[in-house]
């Protein structure tokens, strides 16, 4: 990839030699960097962030001027593609996201329409396109959308949740609706990706942070048959590169092997699974990003490198790791102890490449 | 056990023939019942309820006259322990379990009293007592603490948390204190528990509900280590009976076999787990209690019939099954569905014990 300065992130998806193990971390662009605080207000609120192209490309950057990350990452929230979806997001202060029209029955399905990505969400395509242009080619830009479970869940429960009430009663008493919009969020999300890939993102990574709230039976059913589904219907290659596709779901580790089974380059791992195990299981299929307790951000440097040390041991030589945090970076991380953890996996990894 | 009408539940817990399953619920005394919510304005408010054995007593037989239960579980909360060692437990409206003493230093570790159950939490014993003597044999009583990682998380943050940031904290950067807390707390569970049996309960439950928060790595060494210990120094055995002990880690299901490792007599499954598998992982030393979404309550009666008939299936002929749900009943189920549930696991299992 000779457009590319660094292609170690790519290369560890495909499970091809690196020098040393890639890092990138999830939330990297966020709240404990003052300087995305700064850029925040500018830009008024969260969504008004996400919505303004230079200002999104500016928070998708910064991370990258302060730490030696192999990978930026779109900028942006999985709900901006229900909200394309005319369900009207909204933030209320402490309540997390919510929505005005929650989507309940067999009618708001039918109402719902399949998006057309560069007309309903072209400010998410101008911001790849403006990052893509101005990363020239530092490192490879990762887009994401949320899997249609996870979107499905704030949809039809009108925000967050945790239990997971009403859209559990749809499953449970009326699944042919359920099916019905997963199936139409499926087709949104592979329109959304491939969108991302044309405009320049040369990865993506689908985020099913829910999927772990089912049983393995309605995960399978109701959550993995449809990322299977966008898997098949992505762009795989473009521009004659391959195309790398990431699945992540959080409490997944029981599932590994029918994550593995669809098709996808690599799976994300939340850090309750043991990463060696999870090699050992799926990682003659799949490569493993992951995946370090992000609350170990809190602890002093020394003992970040020492878990640092542990998961690259857990893991073991050779290729098809790309380090990362369990979830995402939490808020309120002194910024320095996550520039030691990128500092120590590279420096760390070494020996595990040779 | 000639003193028991129903001795259902024990047997299943010791992998002994039955002729069917037996079935309870989680949290089955709770506020999806109006006779609880009556006798809960009574008391005034939740602890006032904990605290007065004659009404803890009738929350705990309320759901046993309503449905066919094969056991009864003492009426309490796992909070009492903190609350006993003077940290000063109070519920704020909507915020949930607060204390007024957190635990966040060394020295407040050494401060911490070991419990002198009959002396600290005398009401419990007393509520024993009392449910007990009214239970006159008919099933068997349950007694429970949580685990000392579990407590430790309430105790340290201070209250309910999502991102256990202050006990990470402390584990990452501290362990040698957090591992005091949990030692002091592992004596003061295995001193509540004997005093519970002593009392008249017939077997024991240890509840981890945030176990799975932590690695497996971090989990071994910080939840079920103190677990097993206290797994050793429990009664197994009073007035010559075999008195089982359950461990039941929510959002476990990656660590059974090094949860049956501990010499435990069952295992509790939230419902991420499939409990066909477990039995294959771990059947064969210890029962598997488990494992509905306490959301499939939400569902018709027949789909509850048909969640319930997988779930048979999925263990399949044999011993050492105990249903339940996968977590505590929700409060706004519907209780005639609550009763269609156990009815369904008692008439629908005969043909899997034959």
């Amino acid at each position: 990839m000779p457009d590319l300065k660094n292609d170690r992130y790519l290369r560890a998806l495909l499970r091809q030699p690196v020098d040393v193990t890639p890092v990138w971390m999830m939330r990297q662009a966020g709240r404990y960097l003052p300087e995305y605080k700064a850029t925040r207000t500018q830009a008024g609120d969260f969504m008004s962030l996400c919505k303004n192209p230079e200002l999104a490309c500016e928070v998708t950057l910064q991370p990258l001027r302060r730490y030696a990350l192999d990978a930026a990452i779109l900028f942006s929230d999985i709900l901006t593609v229900p909200d394309a979806m005319g369900l009207g997001l909204y933030f209320e202060t402490g309540e997390g996201p919510r929505f005005t029209h929650p989507v309940r029955t067999a009618a708001d399905v039918a109402r719902l329409p399949v998006l057309d990505p560069e007309q309903d969400l072209g400010y998410v395509m101008d911001a790849v396109r403006t990052i893509r242009r101005e990363l020239a080619g530092a490192v490879p830009l990762i887009g994401f959308s949320g899997s249609p479970w996870t979107l499905a869940t704030y949809m039809v429960e009108g925000g967050s949740s945790k239990a997971f009430t009403v859209i559990k009663k749809m499953l449970f008493a009326e699944p042919q609706t359920l099916h019905l919009l997963l199936d139409k969020l499926a087709d949104s999300v592979i329109l959304y990706l491939n969108a991302q890939i044309k405009a320049g993102a040369r990865s993506v990574m689908i985020f099913d942070t829910w999927g772990g709230a089912l049983s393995g039976r309605y995960y399978r059913e109701f959550s993995l048959h449809y990322m299977h589904k966008i898997v098949d219907g992505l762009l795989r290659e473009h521009e004659g590169r391959r195309v790398p596709v990431t699945l992540f779901t959080k409490g997944g580790g029981q599932w590994l092997e029918a994550m593995a089974a669809t098709g996808c380059d690599a799976l994300g791992l939340d850090w309750t699974t043991d990463i060696g195990e999870a090699r050992m299981r799926v990682g003659d299929k799949v490569a493993l990003q992951g995946n370090m307790d992000p609350s170990m951000l809190y602890a002093p440097p020394a003992r970040i490198e020492q878990e640092v040390e542990t998961i690259l041991t857990a893991f073991g030589q050779g290729n098809g790791h790309v380090f990362n945090l369990g979830h995402g970076v939490h808020q309120d991380v002194p910024p320095e102890h996550a520039g030691a953890f990128v500092d120590a996996v590279h420096r760390l990894s070494r020996p595990f490449h040779q």
